[in-house]
Protein backbone atom coordinates (compact mmCIF):
# COMPACT_ATOMS: atom_id res chain seq x y z
CA UNK A 1 0.00 0.00 0.00
CA UNK A 2 1.28 3.30 -0.56
CA UNK A 3 0.57 5.60 2.06
CA UNK A 4 0.36 9.71 0.87
CA UNK A 5 0.98 12.99 2.20
CA UNK A 6 -1.78 15.13 3.10
CA UNK A 7 -1.17 18.66 2.55
CA UNK A 8 -4.52 20.26 3.89
CA UNK A 9 -6.60 18.37 6.90
CA UNK A 10 -9.57 19.66 5.41
CA UNK A 11 -9.38 17.64 2.21
CA UNK A 12 -12.34 16.00 2.45
CA UNK A 13 -14.37 19.08 2.54
CA UNK A 14 -12.80 20.81 -0.26
CA UNK A 15 -13.04 17.83 -2.19
CA UNK A 16 -16.76 18.07 -1.03
CA UNK A 17 -17.65 21.47 -2.24
CA UNK A 18 -15.10 21.20 -5.32
CA UNK A 19 -17.48 18.48 -6.67
CA UNK A 20 -20.83 20.15 -5.71
CA UNK A 21 -19.72 22.83 -7.89
CA UNK A 22 -19.35 20.34 -11.07
CA UNK A 23 -22.68 20.95 -12.31
CA UNK A 24 -22.58 18.43 -15.03
CA UNK A 25 -22.28 15.64 -12.05
CA UNK A 26 -26.26 17.21 -11.14
CA UNK A 27 -26.90 16.51 -14.72
CA UNK A 28 -25.82 13.32 -14.85
CA UNK A 29 -27.53 12.38 -11.13
CA UNK A 30 -23.54 10.89 -10.01
CA UNK A 31 -22.44 11.37 -6.40
CA UNK A 32 -19.78 11.73 -4.69
CA UNK A 33 -19.15 8.59 -2.08
CA UNK A 34 -15.75 7.86 -0.55
CA UNK A 35 -13.03 10.60 -0.13
CA UNK A 36 -9.69 9.05 0.92
CA UNK A 37 -6.06 10.29 0.41
CA UNK A 38 -4.84 9.65 -3.18
CA UNK A 39 -8.55 7.79 -3.97
CA UNK A 40 -11.90 8.98 -4.04
CA UNK A 41 -15.13 6.88 -5.91
CA UNK A 42 -18.18 8.38 -7.62
CA UNK A 43 -21.43 6.50 -8.36
CA UNK A 44 -23.86 7.30 -11.07
CA UNK A 45 -27.04 5.34 -11.08
CA UNK A 46 -28.56 3.98 -14.46
CA UNK A 47 -31.10 6.12 -16.28
CA UNK A 48 -32.65 6.32 -19.41
CA UNK A 49 -30.59 9.24 -21.07
CA UNK A 50 -26.99 8.76 -20.04
CA UNK A 51 -26.72 5.90 -23.14
CA UNK A 52 -25.35 4.94 -26.22
CA UNK A 53 -26.89 3.74 -29.49
CA UNK A 54 -27.12 0.04 -28.17
CA UNK A 55 -28.64 1.19 -24.11
CA UNK A 56 -25.11 0.78 -22.23
CA UNK A 57 -24.14 3.82 -20.70
CA UNK A 58 -22.30 6.35 -23.01
CA UNK A 59 -18.18 5.84 -22.71
CA UNK A 60 -17.98 9.69 -22.22
CA UNK A 61 -20.47 9.56 -19.44
CA UNK A 62 -18.17 6.40 -18.00
CA UNK A 63 -15.10 8.51 -18.99
CA UNK A 64 -16.83 11.85 -17.62
CA UNK A 65 -16.93 10.24 -13.79
CA UNK A 66 -13.16 8.81 -13.93
CA UNK A 67 -12.08 11.63 -14.60
CA UNK A 68 -13.70 13.68 -11.81
CA UNK A 69 -12.33 10.46 -9.14
CA UNK A 70 -9.32 11.12 -11.03
CA UNK A 71 -8.73 15.16 -10.38
CA UNK A 72 -10.12 14.88 -6.93
CA UNK A 73 -7.71 12.25 -5.96
CA UNK A 74 -5.22 14.42 -6.93
CA UNK A 75 -6.39 17.13 -5.11
CA UNK A 76 -7.08 15.50 -2.22
CA UNK A 77 -3.14 15.66 -1.66
CA UNK A 78 -2.61 19.23 -2.92
CA UNK A 79 -2.30 22.29 -0.17
CA UNK A 80 -5.44 24.58 0.15
CA UNK A 81 -4.47 27.09 -2.14
CA UNK A 82 -3.56 24.61 -5.54
CA UNK A 83 -6.27 23.87 -7.84
CA UNK A 84 -6.34 20.82 -10.00
CA UNK A 85 -7.04 20.42 -13.95
CA UNK A 86 -7.12 17.35 -16.03
CA UNK A 87 -4.09 17.48 -19.04
CA UNK A 88 -4.80 14.36 -20.38
CA UNK A 89 -6.19 10.35 -19.78
CA UNK A 90 -6.44 7.65 -21.54
CA UNK A 91 -9.28 4.87 -21.18
CA UNK A 92 -9.84 1.68 -22.35
CA UNK A 93 -13.07 -0.11 -22.39
CA UNK A 94 -13.02 -3.02 -21.20
CA UNK A 95 -16.83 -4.82 -21.40
CA UNK A 96 -20.44 -3.25 -22.43
CA UNK A 97 -21.11 -0.48 -19.58
CA UNK A 98 -24.73 -2.46 -18.38
CA UNK A 99 -25.85 -2.25 -14.66
CA UNK A 100 -27.36 -1.43 -12.21
CA UNK A 101 -25.04 1.42 -11.74
CA UNK A 102 -21.38 3.01 -12.22
CA UNK A 103 -19.02 3.06 -10.06
CA UNK A 104 -15.55 4.97 -10.52
CA UNK A 105 -12.90 4.32 -8.05
CA UNK A 106 -9.44 6.43 -8.35
CA UNK A 107 -5.92 5.57 -7.12
CA UNK A 108 -3.06 8.56 -7.14
CA UNK A 109 -0.07 6.47 -8.91
CA UNK A 110 2.41 8.97 -8.49
CA UNK A 111 1.60 12.86 -6.56
CA UNK A 112 4.16 15.19 -8.24
CA UNK A 113 4.59 19.24 -7.59
CA UNK A 114 3.23 20.11 -11.01
CA UNK A 115 2.09 16.94 -12.13
CA UNK A 116 -0.14 13.96 -10.64
CA UNK A 117 -0.37 10.34 -12.49
CA UNK A 118 -3.82 8.79 -11.65
CA UNK A 119 -5.69 5.43 -12.39
CA UNK A 120 -9.28 4.93 -12.17
CA UNK A 121 -11.22 1.83 -12.66
CA UNK A 122 -15.03 2.06 -13.83
CA UNK A 123 -17.09 -1.02 -12.61
CA UNK A 124 -20.52 -1.61 -13.43
CA UNK A 125 -22.88 -2.78 -10.72
CA UNK A 126 -25.97 -4.92 -10.64
CA UNK A 127 -27.17 -6.99 -7.73
CA UNK A 128 -24.30 -8.78 -5.89
CA UNK A 129 -22.45 -8.16 -10.11
CA UNK A 130 -19.44 -6.17 -10.16
CA UNK A 131 -17.64 -5.88 -13.86
CA UNK A 132 -15.28 -3.33 -14.59
CA UNK A 133 -16.01 -1.65 -17.62
CA UNK A 134 -12.95 1.16 -18.52
CA UNK A 135 -9.72 1.42 -17.07
CA UNK A 136 -8.62 5.31 -17.02
CA UNK A 137 -4.83 6.69 -16.80
CA UNK A 138 -4.23 10.12 -16.65
CA UNK A 139 -2.10 13.33 -15.45
CA UNK A 140 -4.13 15.85 -13.31
CA UNK A 141 -1.69 19.26 -13.13
CA UNK A 142 -1.41 21.33 -9.71
CA UNK A 143 -2.25 24.93 -10.62
CA UNK A 144 -1.34 27.91 -7.86
CA UNK A 145 -2.78 30.67 -7.48
CA UNK B 1 -6.66 15.02 -48.59
CA UNK B 2 -7.50 10.68 -48.28
CA UNK B 3 -10.69 9.51 -49.78
CA UNK B 4 -12.29 7.00 -48.25
CA UNK B 5 -14.28 3.88 -49.38
CA UNK B 6 -17.80 4.30 -49.06
CA UNK B 7 -19.55 0.36 -48.46
CA UNK B 8 -22.90 1.82 -47.46
CA UNK B 9 -24.52 4.35 -49.80
CA UNK B 10 -27.05 5.15 -47.34
CA UNK B 11 -23.86 5.96 -44.39
CA UNK B 12 -25.35 9.80 -43.68
CA UNK B 13 -28.89 8.17 -42.77
CA UNK B 14 -27.50 5.50 -40.41
CA UNK B 15 -25.17 7.51 -38.75
CA UNK B 16 -27.89 10.28 -38.15
CA UNK B 17 -30.56 7.07 -36.93
CA UNK B 18 -27.92 5.74 -34.37
CA UNK B 19 -26.96 9.74 -33.27
CA UNK B 20 -30.48 9.89 -32.86
CA UNK B 21 -30.70 6.65 -29.89
CA UNK B 22 -27.72 8.26 -28.07
CA UNK B 23 -29.74 9.11 -25.43
CA UNK B 24 -26.81 10.76 -23.44
CA UNK B 25 -26.70 13.41 -26.72
CA UNK B 26 -30.13 14.55 -26.41
CA UNK B 27 -29.79 15.11 -21.98
CA UNK B 28 -26.38 17.27 -22.87
CA UNK B 29 -27.87 18.86 -25.91
CA UNK B 30 -26.05 17.99 -28.55
CA UNK B 31 -26.52 18.01 -31.97
CA UNK B 32 -24.96 16.24 -35.19
CA UNK B 33 -24.02 18.72 -37.89
CA UNK B 34 -22.17 17.47 -40.85
CA UNK B 35 -21.57 13.99 -41.86
CA UNK B 36 -19.49 12.42 -44.73
CA UNK B 37 -17.31 9.73 -45.44
CA UNK B 38 -14.97 9.31 -42.60
CA UNK B 39 -15.76 12.67 -40.83
CA UNK B 40 -18.91 13.84 -39.07
CA UNK B 41 -19.16 16.82 -36.56
CA UNK B 42 -21.41 17.80 -33.37
CA UNK B 43 -21.90 20.72 -31.93
CA UNK B 44 -22.91 21.49 -28.31
CA UNK B 45 -23.97 24.74 -26.92
CA UNK B 46 -23.07 26.39 -23.47
CA UNK B 47 -25.37 25.64 -20.62
CA UNK B 48 -25.18 26.19 -16.87
CA UNK B 49 -25.38 22.73 -16.21
CA UNK B 50 -22.19 21.21 -18.63
CA UNK B 51 -19.42 22.43 -16.45
CA UNK B 52 -17.13 21.46 -13.87
CA UNK B 53 -15.52 23.36 -10.71
CA UNK B 54 -14.32 26.53 -12.66
CA UNK B 55 -17.57 27.06 -14.89
CA UNK B 56 -15.94 25.47 -18.06
CA UNK B 57 -17.32 22.60 -19.58
CA UNK B 58 -15.86 19.28 -18.25
CA UNK B 59 -13.29 17.65 -19.48
CA UNK B 60 -15.86 14.51 -19.91
CA UNK B 61 -18.74 16.92 -22.01
CA UNK B 62 -15.99 17.30 -24.35
CA UNK B 63 -14.92 14.20 -24.34
CA UNK B 64 -18.57 12.51 -24.81
CA UNK B 65 -18.64 14.05 -28.16
CA UNK B 66 -15.67 13.72 -29.45
CA UNK B 67 -15.79 9.84 -28.69
CA UNK B 68 -19.51 10.42 -30.68
CA UNK B 69 -18.15 12.40 -33.50
CA UNK B 70 -14.89 9.38 -33.69
CA UNK B 71 -17.32 6.82 -33.54
CA UNK B 72 -19.44 7.88 -36.35
CA UNK B 73 -16.78 8.50 -38.55
CA UNK B 74 -15.99 5.30 -38.53
CA UNK B 75 -19.37 3.63 -39.22
CA UNK B 76 -19.92 6.53 -42.00
CA UNK B 77 -17.06 3.64 -43.77
CA UNK B 78 -18.61 0.46 -42.69
CA UNK B 79 -21.04 -1.31 -44.45
CA UNK B 80 -24.71 -1.43 -43.71
CA UNK B 81 -24.75 -4.84 -41.27
CA UNK B 82 -21.69 -3.73 -39.35
CA UNK B 83 -21.47 -1.96 -35.53
CA UNK B 84 -19.51 0.07 -34.34
CA UNK B 85 -17.95 0.60 -30.58
CA UNK B 86 -15.55 2.19 -29.10
CA UNK B 87 -12.11 0.19 -27.50
CA UNK B 88 -10.24 3.32 -26.29
CA UNK B 89 -9.20 6.26 -26.75
CA UNK B 90 -7.00 9.13 -24.99
CA UNK B 91 -7.51 12.64 -25.40
CA UNK B 92 -5.38 15.93 -24.27
CA UNK B 93 -6.85 18.82 -22.83
CA UNK B 94 -5.08 22.01 -24.67
CA UNK B 95 -6.84 24.78 -23.28
CA UNK B 96 -10.18 25.66 -20.61
CA UNK B 97 -13.08 24.99 -22.71
CA UNK B 98 -14.67 28.34 -22.73
CA UNK B 99 -17.08 29.37 -24.97
CA UNK B 100 -20.63 29.91 -26.94
CA UNK B 101 -20.19 26.29 -27.42
CA UNK B 102 -18.08 23.18 -28.33
CA UNK B 103 -17.59 22.06 -31.62
CA UNK B 104 -16.46 17.87 -32.35
CA UNK B 105 -14.90 17.27 -35.60
CA UNK B 106 -13.02 13.79 -36.65
CA UNK B 107 -11.74 12.31 -39.37
CA UNK B 108 -10.32 8.30 -39.61
CA UNK B 109 -6.92 8.01 -39.58
CA UNK B 110 -6.44 4.53 -41.08
CA UNK B 111 -9.87 2.61 -41.29
CA UNK B 112 -9.49 -1.19 -40.94
CA UNK B 113 -11.66 -4.19 -41.20
CA UNK B 114 -11.51 -4.78 -37.55
CA UNK B 115 -10.03 -1.54 -35.90
CA UNK B 116 -10.77 1.55 -37.42
CA UNK B 117 -8.09 4.59 -36.10
CA UNK B 118 -9.60 8.15 -35.58
CA UNK B 119 -8.46 11.24 -34.38
CA UNK B 120 -10.96 14.37 -33.27
CA UNK B 121 -10.47 17.82 -32.47
CA UNK B 122 -12.86 19.60 -30.01
CA UNK B 123 -13.26 23.41 -30.55
CA UNK B 124 -14.39 26.05 -28.27
CA UNK B 125 -16.24 28.65 -30.79
CA UNK B 126 -17.18 32.09 -29.58
CA UNK B 127 -18.32 34.66 -32.18
CA UNK B 128 -15.23 34.81 -34.67
CA UNK B 129 -13.12 33.12 -32.56
CA UNK B 130 -12.57 29.27 -32.66
CA UNK B 131 -9.84 27.67 -29.79
CA UNK B 132 -8.83 24.65 -29.93
CA UNK B 133 -9.64 23.03 -26.30
CA UNK B 134 -9.25 19.01 -26.93
CA UNK B 135 -6.88 16.55 -28.81
CA UNK B 136 -8.78 13.00 -29.40
CA UNK B 137 -6.85 9.59 -30.80
CA UNK B 138 -8.47 6.44 -30.42
CA UNK B 139 -9.69 2.85 -31.64
CA UNK B 140 -13.06 2.10 -32.99
CA UNK B 141 -14.08 -1.47 -33.18
CA UNK B 142 -16.28 -3.30 -35.75
CA UNK B 143 -18.65 -5.56 -34.86
CA UNK B 144 -20.65 -7.76 -37.02
CA UNK B 145 -23.49 -9.11 -36.21
CA UNK C 1 -6.23 -12.10 -7.77
CA UNK C 2 -7.43 -13.02 -11.43
CA UNK C 3 -6.84 -16.31 -13.01
CA UNK C 4 -6.65 -16.60 -17.06
CA UNK C 5 -7.62 -19.34 -19.01
CA UNK C 6 -4.70 -21.50 -20.49
CA UNK C 7 -5.60 -22.36 -24.18
CA UNK C 8 -1.50 -23.36 -25.02
CA UNK C 9 -0.07 -26.09 -22.72
CA UNK C 10 3.11 -24.76 -24.20
CA UNK C 11 2.86 -21.18 -23.75
CA UNK C 12 5.96 -20.34 -21.76
CA UNK C 13 8.08 -22.14 -24.59
CA UNK C 14 5.95 -20.20 -27.38
CA UNK C 15 6.67 -17.00 -25.18
CA UNK C 16 10.36 -18.32 -25.30
CA UNK C 17 11.18 -18.91 -28.57
CA UNK C 18 8.78 -15.80 -30.18
CA UNK C 19 11.38 -13.24 -27.75
CA UNK C 20 14.62 -15.20 -28.80
CA UNK C 21 13.13 -13.75 -32.30
CA UNK C 22 12.92 -10.48 -31.69
CA UNK C 23 16.34 -9.13 -32.62
CA UNK C 24 15.81 -5.44 -30.97
CA UNK C 25 16.17 -7.28 -27.34
CA UNK C 26 19.24 -9.19 -28.05
CA UNK C 27 20.62 -5.27 -29.53
CA UNK C 28 19.37 -3.47 -26.13
CA UNK C 29 20.42 -6.64 -23.66
CA UNK C 30 17.16 -7.36 -22.34
CA UNK C 31 16.48 -10.81 -21.21
CA UNK C 32 12.94 -12.35 -20.61
CA UNK C 33 12.46 -13.52 -17.00
CA UNK C 34 9.20 -14.81 -15.71
CA UNK C 35 6.61 -16.40 -18.22
CA UNK C 36 3.32 -17.05 -16.46
CA UNK C 37 -0.42 -16.98 -17.64
CA UNK C 38 -0.93 -13.26 -18.28
CA UNK C 39 2.15 -11.80 -16.32
CA UNK C 40 5.99 -11.60 -18.30
CA UNK C 41 8.84 -9.66 -17.20
CA UNK C 42 11.81 -8.72 -19.05
CA UNK C 43 14.94 -7.08 -17.46
CA UNK C 44 17.51 -4.72 -18.97
CA UNK C 45 20.60 -3.76 -17.23
CA UNK C 46 22.03 -0.35 -17.64
CA UNK C 47 24.70 0.46 -21.00
CA UNK C 48 26.22 3.98 -21.80
CA UNK C 49 24.51 3.16 -25.37
CA UNK C 50 20.73 2.78 -23.90
CA UNK C 51 20.25 6.79 -22.98
CA UNK C 52 18.71 10.00 -23.33
CA UNK C 53 20.59 13.19 -23.63
CA UNK C 54 20.70 13.27 -20.13
CA UNK C 55 22.25 10.08 -19.30
CA UNK C 56 18.48 8.16 -18.19
CA UNK C 57 17.09 5.33 -20.16
CA UNK C 58 15.50 6.86 -22.79
CA UNK C 59 12.04 6.77 -22.69
CA UNK C 60 11.62 4.55 -25.74
CA UNK C 61 13.66 2.13 -24.46
CA UNK C 62 11.76 1.45 -21.22
CA UNK C 63 8.80 1.84 -23.48
CA UNK C 64 10.42 -0.82 -26.05
CA UNK C 65 10.67 -3.66 -22.84
CA UNK C 66 7.12 -2.37 -21.62
CA UNK C 67 5.81 -3.44 -25.01
CA UNK C 68 6.71 -6.75 -25.24
CA UNK C 69 6.30 -7.51 -21.90
CA UNK C 70 2.53 -6.64 -22.79
CA UNK C 71 2.69 -8.30 -25.83
CA UNK C 72 3.84 -11.51 -24.42
CA UNK C 73 1.25 -11.49 -21.44
CA UNK C 74 -1.76 -11.70 -24.42
CA UNK C 75 0.55 -14.49 -26.63
CA UNK C 76 0.82 -16.07 -23.07
CA UNK C 77 -3.05 -16.99 -22.99
CA UNK C 78 -3.56 -17.22 -26.91
CA UNK C 79 -3.69 -20.59 -28.55
CA UNK C 80 -0.73 -22.36 -30.45
CA UNK C 81 -2.40 -20.80 -33.85
CA UNK C 82 -3.03 -17.50 -32.67
CA UNK C 83 -0.04 -14.76 -33.05
CA UNK C 84 -0.02 -11.32 -31.22
CA UNK C 85 0.33 -7.76 -32.46
CA UNK C 86 0.10 -4.11 -30.40
CA UNK C 87 -2.38 -2.40 -31.94
CA UNK C 88 -1.96 0.86 -29.09
CA UNK C 89 -0.37 1.65 -25.80
CA UNK C 90 -0.23 4.49 -23.72
CA UNK C 91 2.90 5.13 -21.28
CA UNK C 92 3.02 7.63 -18.10
CA UNK C 93 6.48 8.49 -16.90
CA UNK C 94 6.90 8.26 -13.43
CA UNK C 95 10.28 9.34 -12.63
CA UNK C 96 13.74 9.66 -14.12
CA UNK C 97 14.39 5.74 -15.33
CA UNK C 98 17.73 5.69 -13.47
CA UNK C 99 19.22 2.46 -12.22
CA UNK C 100 21.20 -0.28 -12.47
CA UNK C 101 18.72 -2.11 -14.76
CA UNK C 102 15.00 -1.37 -15.97
CA UNK C 103 12.62 -4.40 -15.21
CA UNK C 104 9.22 -4.47 -17.11
CA UNK C 105 6.37 -6.48 -15.20
CA UNK C 106 3.01 -6.66 -17.40
CA UNK C 107 -0.22 -8.41 -16.58
CA UNK C 108 -3.49 -9.16 -18.20
CA UNK C 109 -6.37 -6.39 -17.52
CA UNK C 110 -8.94 -7.82 -19.55
CA UNK C 111 -8.28 -10.88 -21.89
CA UNK C 112 -10.85 -11.18 -25.49
CA UNK C 113 -11.23 -12.84 -28.23
CA UNK C 114 -10.01 -10.21 -30.52
CA UNK C 115 -8.67 -7.70 -28.02
CA UNK C 116 -6.84 -7.80 -24.80
CA UNK C 117 -5.94 -5.07 -22.55
CA UNK C 118 -2.65 -5.20 -20.94
CA UNK C 119 -0.96 -3.07 -18.06
CA UNK C 120 2.82 -3.12 -17.45
CA UNK C 121 4.71 -0.95 -15.02
CA UNK C 122 8.81 -0.36 -15.34
CA UNK C 123 11.00 -0.26 -12.49
CA UNK C 124 14.65 0.92 -12.31
CA UNK C 125 16.24 -1.14 -9.85
CA UNK C 126 19.69 -0.45 -8.21
CA UNK C 127 20.72 -2.36 -4.86
CA UNK C 128 17.56 -2.69 -2.66
CA UNK C 129 15.68 0.05 -4.25
CA UNK C 130 12.89 -0.08 -7.00
CA UNK C 131 11.46 3.14 -8.69
CA UNK C 132 8.55 2.89 -10.37
CA UNK C 133 9.14 4.80 -13.68
CA UNK C 134 6.83 3.96 -16.08
CA UNK C 135 2.77 3.07 -16.00
CA UNK C 136 1.68 0.52 -19.42
CA UNK C 137 -1.72 0.17 -20.97
CA UNK C 138 -2.02 -1.00 -24.05
CA UNK C 139 -3.92 -3.07 -26.68
CA UNK C 140 -2.65 -6.16 -28.34
CA UNK C 141 -5.04 -8.01 -30.75
CA UNK C 142 -5.03 -11.53 -31.73
CA UNK C 143 -4.25 -12.42 -35.30
CA UNK C 144 -5.41 -15.69 -36.70
CA UNK C 145 -3.49 -17.38 -39.42
CA UNK D 1 -0.18 26.91 -40.72
CA UNK D 2 0.69 27.39 -37.25
CA UNK D 3 3.24 29.59 -36.62
CA UNK D 4 5.43 29.92 -33.03
CA UNK D 5 7.23 31.92 -31.59
CA UNK D 6 11.00 30.94 -31.41
CA UNK D 7 13.07 32.03 -28.08
CA UNK D 8 16.16 30.76 -29.18
CA UNK D 9 17.82 31.78 -31.78
CA UNK D 10 20.24 29.01 -32.04
CA UNK D 11 17.28 26.34 -31.31
CA UNK D 12 18.60 24.15 -34.13
CA UNK D 13 22.29 23.62 -32.72
CA UNK D 14 20.93 23.30 -29.27
CA UNK D 15 18.58 20.48 -30.98
CA UNK D 16 20.99 18.79 -33.04
CA UNK D 17 23.69 19.02 -29.69
CA UNK D 18 20.68 17.23 -27.18
CA UNK D 19 20.34 14.88 -29.83
CA UNK D 20 23.47 13.92 -30.20
CA UNK D 21 24.01 13.02 -26.67
CA UNK D 22 20.77 10.65 -27.16
CA UNK D 23 23.03 7.58 -26.94
CA UNK D 24 20.59 5.46 -28.15
CA UNK D 25 19.91 7.02 -31.21
CA UNK D 26 23.55 5.78 -32.21
CA UNK D 27 22.71 2.29 -31.40
CA UNK D 28 19.79 2.47 -33.36
CA UNK D 29 21.13 4.33 -35.78
CA UNK D 30 19.28 7.04 -36.38
CA UNK D 31 19.65 10.19 -37.07
CA UNK D 32 18.21 13.68 -37.26
CA UNK D 33 17.10 15.42 -40.40
CA UNK D 34 15.07 18.38 -40.08
CA UNK D 35 14.75 20.98 -37.58
CA UNK D 36 12.52 23.83 -37.69
CA UNK D 37 10.53 25.83 -35.11
CA UNK D 38 7.94 23.21 -33.57
CA UNK D 39 8.76 20.28 -36.22
CA UNK D 40 12.03 17.99 -36.01
CA UNK D 41 12.48 14.71 -38.61
CA UNK D 42 14.39 12.04 -37.80
CA UNK D 43 15.44 9.03 -39.62
CA UNK D 44 16.17 5.39 -39.09
CA UNK D 45 17.30 2.56 -42.02
CA UNK D 46 16.30 -1.09 -41.67
CA UNK D 47 18.83 -3.15 -39.79
CA UNK D 48 18.30 -6.78 -39.01
CA UNK D 49 19.00 -6.01 -35.71
CA UNK D 50 15.79 -3.62 -34.91
CA UNK D 51 13.06 -6.19 -35.45
CA UNK D 52 10.54 -7.45 -33.42
CA UNK D 53 9.15 -11.62 -34.01
CA UNK D 54 8.01 -10.82 -37.62
CA UNK D 55 11.04 -9.19 -39.17
CA UNK D 56 9.18 -5.80 -38.75
CA UNK D 57 10.82 -2.66 -36.77
CA UNK D 58 9.62 -3.14 -33.33
CA UNK D 59 6.79 -1.25 -32.06
CA UNK D 60 9.11 0.57 -29.57
CA UNK D 61 11.79 1.43 -31.92
CA UNK D 62 9.31 3.25 -34.13
CA UNK D 63 7.88 4.76 -30.74
CA UNK D 64 11.25 5.82 -29.37
CA UNK D 65 12.20 7.85 -32.67
CA UNK D 66 9.01 9.15 -32.44
CA UNK D 67 9.54 10.71 -29.03
CA UNK D 68 12.66 12.11 -29.81
CA UNK D 69 11.05 14.06 -32.71
CA UNK D 70 8.20 14.97 -30.09
CA UNK D 71 10.43 16.07 -27.39
CA UNK D 72 13.05 18.03 -29.71
CA UNK D 73 9.75 19.86 -31.62
CA UNK D 74 8.95 21.22 -28.02
CA UNK D 75 12.56 22.23 -27.20
CA UNK D 76 13.13 24.14 -30.39
CA UNK D 77 10.46 26.43 -28.86
CA UNK D 78 12.02 27.05 -25.33
CA UNK D 79 14.65 29.62 -24.72
CA UNK D 80 17.96 28.41 -23.94
CA UNK D 81 18.06 27.88 -20.22
CA UNK D 82 14.69 25.36 -20.42
CA UNK D 83 15.20 21.81 -20.50
CA UNK D 84 12.46 19.32 -21.89
CA UNK D 85 11.68 15.41 -20.53
CA UNK D 86 8.89 13.93 -21.73
CA UNK D 87 5.74 13.36 -19.64
CA UNK D 88 3.27 10.73 -21.53
CA UNK D 89 3.05 9.32 -24.71
CA UNK D 90 0.22 7.59 -26.87
CA UNK D 91 0.87 5.78 -30.05
CA UNK D 92 -1.39 3.66 -32.26
CA UNK D 93 0.38 1.56 -34.51
CA UNK D 94 -1.50 1.60 -38.12
CA UNK D 95 0.47 -0.74 -40.07
CA UNK D 96 3.18 -3.31 -40.06
CA UNK D 97 6.33 -1.07 -40.03
CA UNK D 98 8.48 -2.73 -42.61
CA UNK D 99 10.53 -0.38 -45.33
CA UNK D 100 13.38 0.60 -46.06
CA UNK D 101 13.44 3.08 -43.60
CA UNK D 102 11.25 5.25 -40.65
CA UNK D 103 11.10 8.63 -40.76
CA UNK D 104 9.28 10.39 -37.81
CA UNK D 105 8.06 14.02 -37.98
CA UNK D 106 6.90 16.02 -35.50
CA UNK D 107 4.99 19.02 -34.97
CA UNK D 108 3.90 20.71 -31.65
CA UNK D 109 0.05 21.14 -31.63
CA UNK D 110 -0.01 23.19 -28.51
CA UNK D 111 2.61 25.27 -27.08
CA UNK D 112 2.94 26.07 -23.15
CA UNK D 113 5.25 27.76 -20.79
CA UNK D 114 4.78 24.06 -18.48
CA UNK D 115 3.17 21.38 -21.02
CA UNK D 116 3.56 21.33 -24.57
CA UNK D 117 1.27 18.84 -26.58
CA UNK D 118 3.28 17.33 -29.82
CA UNK D 119 1.54 14.86 -32.36
CA UNK D 120 4.05 12.78 -34.80
CA UNK D 121 3.80 10.56 -37.49
CA UNK D 122 6.36 7.47 -38.29
CA UNK D 123 6.04 6.67 -41.67
CA UNK D 124 7.90 3.35 -43.88
CA UNK D 125 9.12 4.18 -46.65
CA UNK D 126 10.65 2.32 -49.62
CA UNK D 127 11.63 3.55 -52.76
CA UNK D 128 8.68 5.86 -53.94
CA UNK D 129 6.46 4.45 -51.12
CA UNK D 130 5.58 5.89 -48.20
CA UNK D 131 2.80 4.57 -45.74
CA UNK D 132 1.67 5.78 -42.11
CA UNK D 133 2.72 3.26 -39.66
CA UNK D 134 2.07 4.84 -36.37
CA UNK D 135 0.19 8.24 -34.98
CA UNK D 136 2.21 9.62 -31.53
CA UNK D 137 0.25 11.89 -29.48
CA UNK D 138 1.93 12.90 -26.01
CA UNK D 139 3.12 15.84 -23.58
CA UNK D 140 6.54 17.08 -23.43
CA UNK D 141 7.57 18.97 -19.88
CA UNK D 142 9.38 22.38 -19.89
CA UNK D 143 12.04 22.04 -16.87
CA UNK D 144 14.00 25.22 -15.78
CA UNK D 145 16.73 24.89 -13.59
Amino acid sequence: MTSFTVRNPHFETRVRESFAKQTVMGLLGASLQRVEPGSVSIVLPARDDLCQQDGYFHAGVSTTIADSAAGYAALSLFDAQTEVLSTEFKVNLLAPANGDRLRAVSKVLKPGRTLTVVEADVFADSGDTSVRVLKFLGTMIAIRS
